[in-house]
């Protein structure tokens, strides 16, 4: 199986510098002519897919600094995800297009409904990226007093992502003949009334849209609590994994290839991306000028709200050059980011202002840094021990930082038989190599 | 104001028996290619919008022969709407792109977000049309057991729409400044948080997308209730209206107009678009013609089917050439257009079979039937008379109706000088000529 590209596609890039960068996009808010170039580089670089990270709310207000200066993470002037990737299927061909969507705070009707519709309009390219959600003030945007609780939000994940399937199977493949001389539009036995009643859930069906072109769009998903393996075990076509070490990253690896025979699954039915910014130059040393040239560009008051941000705790007041302070475990962090950023700075004694440098320009914990032949060399090591099948690509700068990459790396990777030269096919599973699924109310 | 021209975009048009017309798309199900056409030729002729309809059920499951037969009203095999025209925002430049979406089954900041990102994709050309939801059924799509009642649902709308609104002003024009050099993304003291507490919703905000374009994407809404009238008075820049004469028409457009005032709004602040089929010939007999080869391809079981549906009651077992039988009118139609139904028969004493050919060709209403001079004719007399503001055109068959409608009326108009020969600028709301609306909570 071929190494898979994923290119994280956030117009204003993942470091919380990068907007600033000399040869970062102008105006990137909600600048739909910067997106379409974005996902036309990336398609003539053949990559598998665009990602759109997403969230339902602005979640710097209480932290001046990072509010003010910043654009990535709190993305507080982009595109929703489907409508944006609507558009883009319009200006490519082959390029899949993944957008995040929570089961929090919507409906299995119209998640269903969105993602086939993109399947529909791209011919077979769409995946949804499952997330429950992990901001907690985004419940105050649904009428919600706080936060659903997280057994409460992957138990109803897990549901609304079997009748999301259930819906998409709601025809047979060929369920509409439109018949003009027949008078047949449809033929009523190729449909499926659904009649789920769940425990979070109660959806009649049939969904009004015919079955997706890829039977199913792609399922992404990200969580990696036990709960959150499962999900993915039990759901995913594709998992975003973030592990700082490659050791890390085989066991992650090992554990959630692990669960797939609990449910039926194999190995091969899923692909396992890891999350990585990558900085290469011509030379190492160009590779590291740009990065140096990044963190220069994050002021002291918006890398300490960053640092702040991350642990889930409030790190304004402690002196930026002595060593990070000493916190219990509970006093940090609503994610597993927060723990392991921590254990780096004790562990490397690290100041607040290393810490935050160290953490800035990582897109969920991992680097890879120096000229293609090294990059090459890190990615295929990571390939070949099973430590992922695959990258999901931050490359700084947007749009240079991809254009980079796809210069200098991708020939590399070409040139070893890691990646490949065309598309195979014209889905994304096509190309990720995942068969179409059966209908599970229709015998093939 | 020149007369508004508005194309009803349902890819198998608005006749029950008009997608099996030789000139009709073939596979018009889910058909990206062909919506692209369509609104490529509705931009040609210089059309204000193209329109899509839309619900989040299959209606006609009960009921076999229009299940089987037909796609047009009920729609189960289309693309959602919003999804459909972000991707057509992409290869068109000019025409405006509206699209429905219910305040029943969905939540504010969903549609703010949507609608603003949909906005932006195409410079300002997008509109919401409001709709509670007309089918009882789609409830069960949403874990409800049973459709929110009436009173309910449009107490409900009026807040979710105040909340949209609220939302697209949550950022004043000019709040991302995007200053690379400053480092300043955006400017803290252009951002309001709504707060928003009511009955129905609770919403915090901001949206996380700059403020659309159009300031607010423009609403369309088509109730002709008293609730309904008064939520298009207040909210509505366009109001979809169906009658199905010149005088109803007049009396409909003066009432609606009337309450703007109530609402702090005057007349110029609305347009009002009467919802027509149109057949136009090269001549009257050609006209007749295709009409007539439409109903020709409806069956008798397709016919009494939708008899049943516009009547909300079983057709069936009525010999088809007696009178329609006399119902009362607590049997009839959760809709007021079972009742005009109903007593267009008993007035002009039609029997089953008449009373279901006559319905079956009009987009909820009304039919123009002629030559182009005769359509141009009653065209800019209802115009003119105040009888509404510009249409909402259904032209059988699609898209062959659209283009000849474009040849044949559209010049005739221009010559009269009742409709545009160039956009007049680049939103809706400037081809419109509705004004930018201030935001809420900046002055300007």
């Amino acid at each position: 199986m071929p190494m898979v590209l994923a290119a994280n596609a956030n117009a204003s890039g993942s470091h919380v510098g990068e907007w600033r960068h000399p040869t970062a996009w102008n105006n990137p808010a909600a600048n739909i002519e910067n997106a379409k170039r974005l996902a036309q580089i990336a398609e003539a670089g053949k990559f598998d897919l665009i990602f759109l990270a997403d969230g339902n709310g602005v979640r710097q207000l209480d932290k001046p600094a990072l509010f003010a200066a910043t654009s990535p993470s709190d993305r507080p002037g982009v595109f929703e995800p489907v409508t944006l990737l609507s558009a883009l299927s319009m200006v490519t061909s082959h390029i899949g297009l993944v957008a995040t969507a929570t089961t929090t705070y919507d409906e299995p009707f119209h998640v269903a409904r969105r993602f086939a519709s993109l399947d529909h309009l791209s011919g077979g390219r769409a995946g949804w990226n499952l997330v429950t959600t992990s901001n907690p003030d985004d419940a105050l945007n649904f009428s919600h007093t706080e936060h659903m609780e997280r057994g409460n939000r992957y138990e109803r994940a897990a549901e609304f992502a079997d009748v999301v399937k259930g819906l998409w199977d709601s025809w047979d493949d060929g369920a509409f003949p439109q018949d003009k001389e027949a008078g047949q539009f449809l033929v009523p036995e190729k449909v499926h009334v659904l009649a789920h009643k769940g425990t979070h859930f109660q959806v009649r069906g049939p969904l009004n849209a015919p079955r997706p072109p890829q039977g199913h769009p792609l399922i992404f998903s990200a969580g990696q609590s036990e709960t959150g393996k499962d999900l993915s075990a039990q759901h995913a076509d594709c998992v975003f994994a973030i592990e700082g070490s490659m050791p890390a990253a085989q066991r992650l690896y090992a554990d959630i290839k692990g669960r797939l025979p609990k449910f039926g699954r194999t190995a091969d039915d899923m692909r396992i991306l890891s999350g990585v910014t990558i900085f290469v130059g011509e030379t190492a040393e160009e590779a590291e000028a740009l990065f140096q040239q990044l963190e220069d560009l994050v002021s002291p008051a918006v890398g300490v709200d960053y640092l702040s941000k991350m642990l889930g705790r409030k790190m304004q007041g402690y002196a930026l050059d002595e060593p990070m302070p000493k916190f219990d475990e509970e006093h940090v962090g609503h994610t597993g980011i927060g723990k392991a950023i921590l254990n780096m700075a004790y562990e490397e004694g690290l100041t607040v202002r290393q810490t935050y440098r160290r953490i800035l320009p990582q897109m969920g914990g991992n680097m890879f840094k120096g000229d293609a032949k090294q990059i090459a060399d890190t990615m295929e090591e990571w390939y070949t021990t099973k430590a992922c099948d695959g990258f999901m690509i931050a490359a700084p700068v947007v749009p240079t930082g991809l254009e980079r990459f796809i210069r200098l790396v991708v020939p590399e990777l070409q040139k070893r038989g890691l990646f490949r030269k065309e598309y195979e096919g014209t889905t994304l599973r096509d190309n990720l190599g995942l068969g179409r699924p059966a209908n599970r109310f229709f015998a093939a």
